[in-house]
C-alpha cells in the first residue's frame, strides 16, 4: 500500500515540473527583455504604505478578521467596466488572486477532456497550458497588425459545426495583444462578438493590458459590445499596481461567475489584500497612476523602437499603441533558436515566438517586452541584438 | 444554445450557495460567540505597517512583481515545523491561501465520487463541506475528553478493510481541537499513526490552534510522530497573526504535495503577502506576539469557563488547554434548537452543535467562541445565555 494509490487518476497522472537552473552563461551580465514585468521604478510603495496604514487605522476588523472582500473594490472594479461601456454587475464581478487563478479555474467549469478551445496564434502559453492540462484540443486562429483574423476564426467555426464540434471557448488577447502588441478593430470586435453569438461560443476577453495605452482613443471591450451573455472580461491589478500583490477580477454572465466562485475553493481574495487595493485605488489615485504608467511605457515604446530601428534597420514589427511588447519578426534566414545562444552570449535575453505558439511555431519571431528594464539597458540590449544578429546573417 | 450547455457535468450540477440576511432578530444588540474570529484587540497593526514599509524599502522588486514567494517564509514554516519535531524539508513544505486553500484542494487530488473519508464527530464543518462536494462518503469517529477515540477508529477501519473499501483520508483536529476544545492524548497519537500506516490512509492533521496553548507541555504533532508518510499537516497563521491575510501552509509526502500545488491554479501565494508575513515573524516578533495571544486568550478561557459556572452550575463541558472553544453540553431536555432562537431574543449567538456533525446531530451541544468578544461582552453574554436557558427549563 502506498499513499499514490490514494490518488486520483487525474492527479496520478500529473508529472510535477522540472526546474532546471538558468541558461544564463557566464561573461556578460544579462539584460533581460524576456518577461513581462512591470518596472520597479514606478511601484507606488509610498502610496501602499499610506493604504496600510490607512486600512488598518479605519477598517481593522474588516481587513485583518476573516470575511468577505472589501466590497469598495468590488464596486470599484465594476465601476470602471461601466465607464468602458460594460453593462456591469458586481454580483456578475468576481475577484481572484491574479487574473491566472481565473484563466486556471476556467477549465474546471467548462472542460472535459477532448472539448476544443479556440485561441490566438500567437497568444500568451501561460493561459493555454492550464486549458491543456484539463484535455483541451488546441486550435489556433492566426493573429494580424488588426487582431485576431476573423475571417480565418468564421472559418474555423464552420468547420468544425460541421464536423459537430461546439467550441468551448475562444481565448483573446484584444488589446495590445501578447506578445503581437497588436489591438484588434472595432469592426473585428462587432463580428467576433456576433459570431460567438451565432455559434454558441464563450469569448474569454483577457484585457490585462488595456489600461496602458500610449496614444489613441480607447476602443469599446468585446463584453461592452455583446447583449447576449457570451463574453467573460478577465482584467487585474499587476499592471496598473503591481504584480505582486495578486489581485485579478473578472465580469460575464452570472452562472458561469457563480460557477467559477465555487471552484475558487479558499473563499475571498484576502480581506487585507482587497481592502489594501480599494484604498489605494480610492480618491481618484490608481487613475493617477495608469496615467503616470502610459507615459513612462509609452516614453520606453518609443525608445526600444528607435534603438531597435537603429540596430536592426531591416526588422520588421507593429508600434504597439500600447501594452508591454515588441513582436519582432526576425531577417530572413535567422531564427529565435539560433539567435537564442548567440543572444545570450552577447547579454540579451528574449521570448522566443516557439512560447507563444501553442503547436510550437514561430520560430521566425522573437518577443521583446520593454517594460521592466531602464532605458539605457534597453537601448544597450538592442545593440547587442543587432551585433547578435549580424553575427548570424549570411556572410 | 445556451452558455449552460457548455459546463462540465460537475460544474452544471453545482447550485450556487444561497445567502440569507442575517438572523439577527430587532431588539437587544446581539453578542456573538458562534464564529471563531480572532480578537481585533491584539491584531498588530503597528508592526504590520513596519513591516510593509520595511518589505518596500529592501525588497521592492521581489514583494511587487511577478514572481515566487518569498523563501523566508517557506523556511520560517519548515523550521517551526522542525522545532516541533518534524523532520521538514522545504520541498516537502507549501504555503497557500488560507489552510481553508489546502483543505479545498484536497479533493482534487484525492477524491473520487464515492470514496470513503473518515472524520471526526463532531468536526470543523467547513471542511467536511468540501469533501461531500467531491462525492466523498462520510465517515464519522467519536471524540471524547481524549481526542478522537482511536479504538472506535480502529473497528472502523477494520469494518471498511473486510467490505474492501481503503478509505483515502482520516481528517482530524488533534489539538484545542474545533469545536470541542479536546487535545489528542499522546498515547493516541502514537495509535493513529500507527493505524495510518497499517492500514494505509494518509492523515489530514489540522493544528490550526496548535500554538495558542493555555497550559501545560505541547505534545508531538502527529508529523512528528509519522516516521512512514501518511500524515499531511496543515496550519495557518490565520490564528497567530491575522485571518485577514489568508496565509495558511502544508507539509508532508512530497508526492502529495507537488500535486496540490499542481491545483493550485495561481501559482505562488502572492510574493507580497509572503514577504509581508516573512518580515512580520522575523526577528522573533511571531514567537513574542504567540506568547501575548497565548495569555490573551488563557485569560479569556479562565473568563468564560468562570462566568458560565456562575451563569450555568449544572453546565458540563471540558476546560480546553487552548485554542478558541468551549464546547457546551445543554443541560437534559435542552435542544440548540429550541434555545438558538430564545438566545437571539436575549441578545447571544452561538454555534448549534449540529452545525458541527456531518450527521446532523449535536442537538444537545453548542459551541462557544470565547476568542472575538471583549472580556465584558463575554460575561454578559453568559448571563444572557444562562438566562435563556433557565426560560427553557422544566418549570
Amino acid at each position: 500500500m502506498t499513499l499514490d494509490d490514494l490518488f486520483t487518476p487525474q492527479a496520478r497522472a500529473l508529472t510535477p515540473p522540472m526546474y532546471g537552473p538558468p541558461t544564463q552563461p557566464e561573461g556578460v551580465p544579462l539584460i533581460s527583455l524576456a518577461y513581462g514585468l512591470a518596472d520597479p521604478a514606478l511601484f507606488p510603495h509610498e502610496e501602499l504604505i499610506d493604504a496600510t496604514a490607512q486600512i488598518l487605522a479605519t477598517d481593522l476588523n474588516a481587513a485583518l478578521n476573516y470575511g468577505p472582500n472589501a466590497p469598495a473594490l468590488l464596486a470599484l472594479v465594476a465601476q470602471r467596466l461601466r465607464h468602458e461601456g460594460v453593462d456591469a454587475r458586481e454580483d456578475q464581478t468576481m475577484l481572484a488572486y491574479g487574473s491566472s487563478q481565473i484563466l486556471g479555474l476556467l477549465p474546471q467549469v467548462l472542460l472535459t477532456p477532448g472539448d476544443s478551445v479556440i485561441i490566438e496564434a500567437p497568444t500568451f502559453l501561460g493561459a493555454v497550458t492550464r486549458f491543456r492540462m484539463a484535455g483541451a484540443r488546441i486550435i489556433g486562429v492566426p493573429v494580424d497588425a488588426h487582431g485576431m483574423d476573423v475571417d480565418a476564426l468564421e472559418v474555423r467555426l464552420k468547420e468544425l459545426r460541421r464536423a459537430g464540434v461546439r467550441p468551448k471557448f475562444i481565448y483573446t488577447i484584444p488589446t495590445f495583444h501578447n506578445p503581437a502588441g497588436v489591438t484588434l478593430t472595432l469592426e473585428r470586435r462587432h463580428r467576433l462578438v456576433a459570431l460567438a453569438a451565432e455559434y454558441g461560443v464563450l469569448i474569454v476577453e483577457d484585457d490585462a493590458y488595456v489600461d496602458l495605452r500610449f496614444r489613441g482613443a480607447p476602443l469599446p471591450p468585446l463584453a461592452a459590445l455583446d447583449r447576449a451573455g457570451w463574453v467573460l472580461r478577465v482584467g487585474t491589478f499587476s499592471k496598473i499596481l503591481a504584480p505582486g500583490l495578486r489581485m485579478g477580477w473578472a465580469h460575464g454572465p452570472k452562472a458561469l461567475i457563480d460557477r467559477l466562485l465555487m471552484f475558487k475553493v479558499e473563499g475571498s481574495s484576502g480581506p487585507f489584500l482587497t481592502h489594501l487595493v480599494a484604498r489605494f485605488a480610492a480618491d481618484g489615485r490608481l487613475d493617477a497612476h495608469i496615467a503616470a504608467l502610459s507615459a513612462h511605457y509609452a516614453a520606453k515604446c518609443d525608445l526600444i523602437v528607435a534603438a531597435l530601428r537603429r540596430a536592426l534597420p531591416d526588422a520588421t514589427f507593429e508600434v504597439p499603441d500600447g501594452g508591454f511588447f515588441i513582436w519582432l519578426r526576425l531577417p530572413e534566414g535567422i531564427t529565435a533558436s539560433a539567435l537564442t545562444p548567440v543572444a545570450l552570449r552577447h547579454g540579451v535575453e528574449f521570448l522566443a515566438g516557439t512560447r507563444c505558439f501553442a503547436d510550437g511555431s514561430g520560430d521566425d519571431y522573437i518577443r521583446l517586452a520593454f517594460s521592466e528594464e531602464p532605458a539605457a539597458r534597453i537601448e544597450q540590449a538592442m545593440c547587442r541584438l543587432g551585433t547578435a544578429i549580424d553575427e548570424l546573417r549570411p556572410a
